[in-house]
């Protein structure tokens, strides 16, 4: 074995590690063989002097062989997961799960816990009482079989040296490099043998990467890494300069994401969604993007995408009536306080991730893992970017467990809006769209 | 107190860190409040982005107050402290010692134990049957004030700060930073209230920094530490591209030192040793610089020094006979083999490194922290650049425990050495001197 310290060295140089003396490093790293300081001291190493894209290949495989791989070899139709790395009010995957399973398509997402200000869509399940995430792969295999998807939480085994790397970037303040987060992505997708990767990279007030052009970075990144190992990946580069559907909590996405389905709510969030669908349907079956966002929008509007995922939260313990009347299921909150606007005038910008914060400390986030999360907690907030406000109006409501802690949020997310006295347009939903099969 | 990983992220995008912050920093560190990795992170960002002049001293500040320092009152003539960055063959702060002491000075040397290819003073003090070097603070101050000089082992209470992160550092590839050392050494040394800080910073292939430009960065970041805290101090830059003595051992190193205090031995190691004599004599009584060197040969040549030896020998329970015949006293190895010339030529280069690798691999040096020394193992090496040597020609001995390990030795010190036909110059002994009190 070599030593450990001559890898950092390299890196530390600005050089380049070979490919097997970094998968070495990874991989004693995920048996404890190397110890923190000296992970930390490569890390950091690599946050300053970057990883070029063959190393972070290697560093990927390396961190999927860590674990266990899942082949979902039990599944007929054709395969895709979906990911988002993170945004407020972003429920894409609770409703595009169903909406794919109702065109046919399965979708098996094995889900980490909402962290910081992004929510998570495992808590946002768990709001509705009964449901359970911790299925096994055989579980997960069965249920997608037979109802088209499941959302469960990621097993331990899988891809364990992204875990103990994460915990120790977020320790050292090694977190926000593009190659990092994108073998840290890419290791959970690639260790599932999906048939197309979609990932959804969030740009913006909201997002982790504050700029599309950052987004972009990211989003190339992991697009290489899919065709490094030879899958099939398409990547959205997306707004999030402002919350991309309504509710930030947990029991309210559910509510929206069921009258979302429903076909009973318009806006970006199902926009969003019907285009992921739509790409899915062309990548994986080559129907035209077109006809595909046709076929979507009918399978909300004609109740089949709400079906599925009745059948989804029924397979997985839930109560399915959650589906009918979603309040008379899920835990509302103490307190419910209005938003109102203080002033007029016309949104131009949004802090999103502050209103994120906002609902995280109403008890809908955690901020450290481990933590419980409060499912009624969170925030509904109507307007976006473009809209016209008036003083007085009603803009949405904090759900909390007591008035102070309510009226403390409204101020923040008031505070979190920037008016104007002109008109701004909105920005666009999609930035640009990434693949394996077309770039270079 | 804030979070450490905010003063990570400042040196991670090349920001300075405001003062008392870091100084919080390196103090939680020192109480193992801030964990290894994320100091791991830290050291890495520092190696990579630098660190400037204030941050330097910050951190060397609180380094020094991380643990007790040393007082001295007790001593009434001048104090000097003197410290090689490390080098082969480097018995000067076994000489500069008694010699220092002979001129009416003090010198109560604190020193650490030898690590990979360079010596260090303690072992080879402790190749005199029964000398101890665990003296406490108040035995070095009165002995110092008896007999002029004294030589113990730091005690781990002083700059424990250092010790940690030392350790740190080798684990995790940040050792050769220019201000991780300057901090590193100056510390242990302002640790210390004496009136002149002599520092003989190495340059050449024996010595951690290669070139004498990277040995003067190192020494002017060493001053600019002293100014800074308001101690005076002079650094040579001088030539590690060869061993500097002949001895490169521990029992091997005092008989050589013996010698020369007793005035039976010319060249480089006793020419550079009155240049640091004269040196603080000018420094700390305004003595001329030649005539502080002739009184510092005249030292050496009327036997004051070799006495001076000899009383802190004897005070340091060792036997003072060492300094009548070295060999009744010192242990002897079980072989001694001969060093000869394969081929002839003039002496143009040679990796003193390697030479005293070789010396470490007989026994003389450890590779690791703890580990015990052979005191009679070693190697004597007499050419010196520019020397013609003849082939079968002796040139030195190597003393070990066998005598396979004996001949290999001698191959690699002859391997060290790079032959020419023709004549090359010496390399000068001293690069240059810089100080506190001309430079800013």
């Amino acid at each position: 074995v070599n030593d450990p310290r001559d890898i950092v060295a390299l890196k530390r140089d600005g050089l380049a590690i070979p490919e097997a003396e970094l998968r070495e490093f990874v991989l004693a790293y995920a048996k404890r063989e190397v110890r923190d300081e000296v992970a930390a001291a490569f890390l950091m190493a690599a946050y300053i002097r970057g990883l070029d894209a063959s190393e972070t290949l290697a560093m990927t495989k390396a961190m999927v062989d860590s674990g266990r791989t899942v082949a979902l070899g039990g599944i007929s139709r054709p395969k895709v997961d979906k990911h988002s790395t993170g945004g407020v009010a972003d429920s894409v995957t609770l409703v595009f799960a169903p909406l794919a399973a109702s065109l046919g398509l399965a979708v098996a997402k094995l889900s980490g816990r909402g962290l910081g200000h992004t929510g998570g869509t495992l808590d946002k399940l768990e709001a509705i009482p009964g449901l359970r995430t911790d299925l096994t792969s055989e579980e997960v295999e069965a249920q997608v079989e037979r109802v088209g998807c499941a959302v469960a939480a990621q097993s331990p085994d899988l891809v364990p040296a992204d875990g103990a790397m994460y915990a120790l970037r977020d320790a050292t303040a090694t977190v926000s490099s593009v190659p990092l987060i994108a073998a840290s992505v890419m290791s959970k997708k690639l260790a599932m043998e999906t048939d197309l990767i979609l990932l959804d990279v969030k740009a913006g007030s909201g997002a982790f990467m504050k700029t599309p052009e950052q987004a972009r970075t990211l989003a190339a990144a992991c697009m290489e890494l899919a065709r490094g190992w030879g899958r099939r990946a398409r990547a959205a580069v997306t707004d999030m300069s402002q919350p991309l559907g309504e509710a930030v909590g947990n029991a309210l996405d559910v509510a929206e994401a069921v009258e979302l389905l429903g076909g009973g709510r318009r806006g970006r969030l199902r926009e969003l969604t019907v285009l992921f669908a739509a790409e899915a349907m062309a990548s994986l079956e080559g129907i035209d993007r077109a006809e595909g966002s046709k076929r979507a929008e009918r399978a909300i509007d004609d109740g089949s995408a709400l079906e599925a995922f009745a059948r989804m939260v029924e397979a997985q313990g839930g109560d399915p009536s959650v589906t009918g009347d979603p309040w008379k299921v899920l835990p509302k909150a103490p307190v419910v306080l209005p938003i109102e606007a203080g002033e007029s005038g016309f949104v131009t910008a949004m802090e999103a991730e502050e209103i994120g914060r906002a609902s995280v400390d109403l008890g809908a986030g955690r901020l450290r893992k481990g933590d419980p999360v409060d499912p009624a907690a969170g925030i509904v907030f109507e307007p976006k970017i473009g809209d016209e406000i008036e003083t007085g109006q009603k803009l949405g409501e904090v759900h909390g467990r007591d008035e102070d802690a309510a009226r403390a949020a409204a101020w923040r997310v008031i505070a979190a809006v920037t008016l104007s006295d002109r008109p701004v347009d909105p920005p666009p939903l999609v930035h640009g769209w990434l693949g394996t099969d077309e770039e270079r």
